[in-house]
């Protein structure tokens, strides 16, 4: 950018790497935060340094935290026995928006994809069979895309399972659609309606 | 959010705070950072931090600068006595990727609106009259938005003005349109076909 600070364009560059935004965006946001600088590029800049010093996976389920294990992992209020199985933690966010879903989770990172080359090694699916040896599970629930690899995946899975409930979201989850783009009463409708894989 | 980190909540409920960015593409935003964290979540925290610690306006024509004045203000490249009058800094950045003004610029910071109670002493008007005075200006180019406050605007500074030449950006801004959203080409046709007032 012609003449203008250093700092600006680095900080634009920057930005329009955030999922959402272009160079454009990057530009008109970037303004904005000058002008609110007190109210919003501050507080910004210091949140974001608190959640890079604070956040981190849980070793758990992979669940966003600021322990080694996450609020939902350590919460004696979830049902023990029940894991629902997510892609990624903004499913898990989707899920926990349906209220209605009382257990534990297991965010696999990913789906298995013979384009991209993930195995079951890349996501955490050999902690997830861990877990459902040591944690007395029952039913695990795959609430995973209505993708061709989130299919894969889900079955997957059930095949490593035997002896174990296995059952997935099923009404409501339109083909091809991704979880996070779910209105609530749609999750809810898919989760009251699951069926044995 | 239900059992997400207070740190995780607090930058989601920043981040949505940006123009372009809702609550879910905020969330999105957010779980991207921290999946990223080496390489963009902790980058983009100093570059907020150093632009919170550098960035100004310029005091004499309102641009973005490190210092007291920016860097087209204290260029000795850029030709004396022409003024390009523009609401805001990203008009500025717009003009300057059409790379055909060799002049200075004053950013209004807005303008005139009877709606919004804006008067000529809520903007960067009497600045800009001063420096008309002390700059030994001989013409001054309104390149503000087609819309009826723009026009307005243009008008109200022309009449400040006896004496010196007084043109605005003509063919090629369309009705109603903003200056930001243009094009190079349509920038530079219309500064070429620029016209007295
Ligand atoms: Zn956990
Ligand atoms: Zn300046």
């Amino acid at each position: 950018m012609t003449d203008s600070p250093q700092a600006i364009d680095d900080l634009i560059a920057l930005m329009a790497k955030l999922p959402g935004l272009g160079p454009r965006s990057a530009r008109r946001a970037v303004l904005h935060l000058v002008k609110k600088r007190a109210h919003l590029l501050i507080p910004l800049a210091d949140a974001m340094q608190q959640v890079g010093e604070t956040v981190r996976e849980c070793v758990n389920c992979g669940n966003i935290a600021t322990d080694d294990i996450c609020g939902i992992c350590a919460s004696e209020r979830r049902a023990i026995g029940e894991i629902c199985v997510v892609e990624d933690v903004s499913d898990l966010w989707a899920m926990e928006r349906s209220n209605q879903f009382k257990g534990r989770y297991h965010v696999l990172g990913g789906t298995l994809s013979a384009l991209d080359a993930v195995g079951p090694e890349d996501l955490r699916i050999p902690r997830l069979l861990d877990r459902i040896k040591s944690e007395n599970v029952t039913e695990v629930i795959l609430a995973l895309g209505a993708t061709i690899d989130g299919q894969t995946t889900a079955h997957y899975i059930a095949d490593q399972l035997p002896g174990i409930t296995v059952t997935s979201l099923a009404q409501g989850v339109p083909v091809g659609g991704e979880l996070d783009y779910l209105d609530d009463g749609t999750i809810t409708a898919a989760l009251k309606a699951r069926r044995a894989i």
